[in-house]
């Protein structure tokens, strides 16, 4: 199959380097020399006039002139199946004109900070959710297409309609990072010494705070409604929040109680909701905490050993805070695995902090 | 020297684990099948109406009994120094009344999800922040005394005044609490397929959520002036951003672009506040991405074969999604070794996903 990619940025390059073994790749960017990158990179051969037209064009370009690139792709190619991966799907569909049936969204859930060519990896997908994205008159050959393409780069193909997949994607991922950086702009202007007793909670909490300022702009504004949505609705909370907070300071009470354990306890019922590593309901993990000593092969150590005790790690977080010497490993095994690990580890004189069972 | 530990829980049955090596430890509680709990698992002895008069009184009990059970103290052994280990510290301190001078707060920064005597462990402190909280007129070989049991358990002792440490984990801690449990329930509602879609970013964000609300509501309840302050800052620029975001929404343009990328650049800069691994600035780390197949051994194999490449790894994440038959361990690095450790692997079979470059 000839499959032309237009956009040869992190996702279209990433795309090339992992199709390229299995079909013929034509490679096109606003900007040839990008293209050439790509090229370089292995990702497939650069288009020209003389090309032969696709069967299956994927547009890969910046998500504000997807659209426009997918509508010039239905006209100049009349023949291919077309997709895009922009990351918000109605918007896009919206402005799709002619052509319609040859058209399928898609949406790759295989971001990464970084972005370009040269950041490109054909194993970005495999394990990823790749959202499929029909509407009503898309043809089925079309979606099968599509499909069969995120199957070859090691995703798993998941159907949604545009709507559902925007206010997803609104919910796991756009206002996620927003309260993330919400949290992470507090500490602006933080004294120094309150910094210090930063613990792992406000680490994971502010992790994706470092994402582009840039990108997520362009982001959000695909998706403005639905976010707007979801964080009216935290807001609405927040206020209740703060109402019973400043209730128990002014008047002293503890009248506010209530308004904190309603939304730590419906944030329970929330993060229960994700699923667990190999999809559908939450997994119950045991996790075992071990103290792993700051220095070379000591991690190493510690999985030979674990290997040896014939135990699979499932989940594994290295903890720490400041000027520590020691670390805390977390391994999250199976539960009936757990007491076999600690009881091995410690036989061979690791000190094992604690057992830990995880309950949903 | 003889130490009283009044509340044999988490904290007071570990601090019992830490120092009975090294001191002659009383063990006291309101329920005294509590106190002998902590005594069978090796903390210390039980104290009795002969018990001689302890030179430390360390008050372990739940934060709103701190203050009586440290007054009741100070009164019965007149000759002790008395410190707590609540949470929060100015409300603790404003009711102290006699024997001031003897006493001193604590707040060791090692609490934990699970709570009481048996999820104890004698190197909870170990690199943890413990900081100690004089007062005016607290004599000088008291706070000596504190820090010394600090550095004797493996804490870093930091003295901190009362107010600067309850504005401080409003900050770090009950506030990104919070936060992340209004994220977390924004899931509660949220149709299956839509968390399917679930990656890291919102794994990372909504970790601390599964916390337990009543022992938050009565944190949050020692602390709610910064709390609400922190929180009334968060809803202003919340404010700003729905304003923002609402604007693309109607308006269907752009100019709400600027709201969405303060916030994110905010975020950058409070994210890249926070102290590194070994305190002081941030420490600039390399990220070596690679992809570790599902079965027993595999991560064994990696870090046995990253320690005959000789490089020390600083941390460490497994990353995965749904239904994922391979995991993305990143393995943090100095900058100099990323490339030494990304080479060794490859040549040694592995598959490296990528390396970046954290900037700061």
């Amino acid at each position: 199959m000839i499959v032309r990619i237009i956009g040869t940025g992190l996702l279209g390059t990433s795309l090339g380097l992992a199709l390229s073994g299995r079909h013929e790749i034509q490679l096109e960017d606003a900007s040839p020399m990008t293209a050439a990158l790509a090229q370089d990179l292995g990702a497939g051969l650069q288009a020209s006039t003389d090309s032969p037209a696709p069967d299956l064009v994927i547009v890969a370009t910046p998500p504000d002139v997807a659209a426009t690139t997918v509508n010039s792709a239905l006209v100049a190619f009349p023949h291919a199946i077309v997709t895009d991966v922009a990351s918000v799907k109605e918007i896009v569909l919206a402005e799709v004109t002619g052509g319609r049936e040859r058209y399928v969204g898609s949406h790759p859930m295989a971001g990464r900070e970084r972005s370009g060519a040269i950041a490109a990896d054909g194993d970005l997908f495999i394990g990823r959710p790749w959202v499929v994205v029909p509407h009503e008159t898309s043809r089925p050959d079309a979606i099968d297409m599509v499909k069969r393409i995120a199957m070859e780069v090691g995703a798993f193909p998941m159907e949604m309609g545009a709507a559902a997949h925007d206010s997803a994607v609104a919910r796991v991922s756009h206002v996620p990072q927003l309260m993330s950086s919400l949290v992470a702009a507090t500490l602006v202007d933080a004294p120094p010494s309150s910094l210090d007793l930063a613990g792992q909670g406000l680490r994971d909490v502010t992790r994706i705070a470092s994402s582009d300022p840039k990108l997520w702009a362009t982001i959000i504004a695909g998706n403005p409604a639905f976010v707007a949505d979801i964080l009216c609705s935290i807001r609405s909370r927040l206020d209740s929040l703060i109402d019973g907070v400043k209730t128990m300071a002014e008047q002293n009470t503890h009248t506010g109680v209530a308004s904190v354990a309603r939304v730590i306890s419906d944030g329970n019922i929330g993060v229960s909701r994700i699923p667990g590593k190999h999809g559908g309901a939450p997994v119950r993990y045991a996790t075992v905490y071990v103290l792993v000593p700051d220095k070379p092969g000591e991690l190493g150590r510690l999985f030979t050993e674990t290997g040896q005790i014939g135990v699979n790690i499932e989940d594994l977080t290295l903890e720490h805070s400041a000027a520590q010497p020691v670390g805390r490993a977390a391994l999250s095994v199976n539960p009936s695995q757990a007491k076999p690990l600690a009881d091995g580890l410690e036989e061979r004189g690791w000190t094992v902090a604690s057992v830990e069972m995880e309950e949903n």
